[in-house]
Order: C-alpha cells, then sequence, then structure tokens
C-alpha cells in the first residue's frame, strides 16, 4: 500500500546543512510533516509540510516556513494573516522523517480564527 | 512537485463511521499523520500514520493503534514494549488530513527509551 520513506537526494540548489540533509527522511514527495507546538503551554497549533528549502528558512529566518501543496508554494506562516509564528526551536524526530517546531504563535494559528486547527472537529470515542 | 490531499474512497470493508471517513483527506497511500501528544503536560510525543481502519481502531479501542509503514501492518503502540497510549481525545485538524490524539503514555514514547521522539535531535537556529 506504501514503503517508508528513504533518505533521498536534495535538490543540487539546496540552501539546507548538508548535515541535516543528508539524514533527512522525506516522503515520497520530498516532503515532511512539521508539527507547530506553541512553545510555552503546550498547544498543538497546526501540522504543515516542510521540504529542505522551507526547513532551512526556518532555521535561518526565525519565522516558521512550510510548503504549501495547495498553492504549490512556500508560505511564511503569518505574512497574509499577520499571525505569525516566531521559531523558538526546531527538533528532528528518531527516524529523522518529521519537524516539531516550537513557536510563539500571535492570535489564531488556525485560518477558521479558532487557536488551534484541532479545536473544531473532536472525533466521538466509543464508550 | 506535490498535490494537496483529496477525499478518497475509503475501502467498502472499512469500519471507521461513514461521518468521519467521508471528510477525511488521506494522502495518495490512504494515510493520514496522527500526532500523539500527552494529554496532560502537552508533550508531543511522536507521528505516526492511520488510515481508516487505524483510526477506527483508535477511536473504538481506547489504545491507540497505527499504520506501520516499514512493516505494513497495524502496530497497536506498546503491545510489544507495554509502552501503551490510552486514548483520552481524539480530534481532526481544519482540513481533516491530519489527527491529533490526546493519550496518556505509559513510560517511554520513543523506541529508544527517549520520553518523546524530538529529545534527541534539536538542530541549531541561525543567530
Amino acid at each position: 500500500m506504501t514503503s517508508a520513506p528513504t533518505p533521498s537526494t536534495p535538490p543540487p540548489s539546496g540552501n539546507l546543512d548538508p548535515a541535516i540533509a543528508a539524514r533527512l527522511k522525506r516522503g515520497a514527495d520530498g516532503l515532511v510533516p512539521a508539527i507547530a507546538q506553541q512553545y510555552d503551554t503546550g498547544e498543538v497549533l497546526m501540522l504543515g509540510w516542510m521540504d529542505d528549502e522551507a526547513l532551512h528558512r526556518t532555521l535561518t529566518t526565525g519565522r516558521c516556513t512550510y510548503w504549501s501543496r495547495s498553492r504549490q508554494e512556500y508560505w511564511v506562516k503569518g505574512d497574509t494573516s499577520g499571525h505569525i509564528q516566531r521559531v523558538k526551536s526546531v527538533a528532528l524526530d528518531c527516524d529523522a522523517d518529521t519537524v516539531l517546531v516550537r513557536v510563539d504563535q500571535t492570535g489564531a494559528a488556525c485560518h477558521t480564527g479558532d487557536r488551534t486547527c484541532f479545536d473544531a472537529d473532536v472525533l466521538p470515542l466509543a464508550q
């Protein structure tokens, strides 16, 4: 049905630190999921996607940058809405296929106006 | 480079609530990323992957169940290690393409023995 991601070759023009690029395990689309978490409250704000360049920009600009799969372009969170994410720390997981970005979120993280993208659709658990 | 996920048809044998299955937006591989968060401390423990059946089992058994991309099988977290995840709540995000599971994690979430999968590989930020 699917296969686990394996290390892929970053684009030759990549700016990401080669030591990071070498261990990053991207999906077939060249992306890794990136979880944004409010650094002090622990709220999980949203999940976005990053390619090597988005991760590079997130590490070097202080602002969280994603790759928009729907718009097919880089997306600096808050550039349109003002709801920016200032980067506090960035970590890879043990498999180097997921990014956790701890941020200071200004205002709502969700485009709906909710504080997080997970506030509105809580699923029922079986009793 | 990639396209945004669109709703796909769940397998005919799917047990997942049809109302949830109808709005779930799966990747090309039929999976959605699932973030596991410790319900009381807010720690982001790990990211796994779920198909419809894994989400159904997570909602109905009280134990977090993932689809293992490397082993190509369902994986009830803790069945081997004893480090189980008791499900406290499950939410979809605003796009219905990511799951957030709040759990009570027994012991280490990470196979390395770390409490979370994000403890060991903190990336340097540019000054």
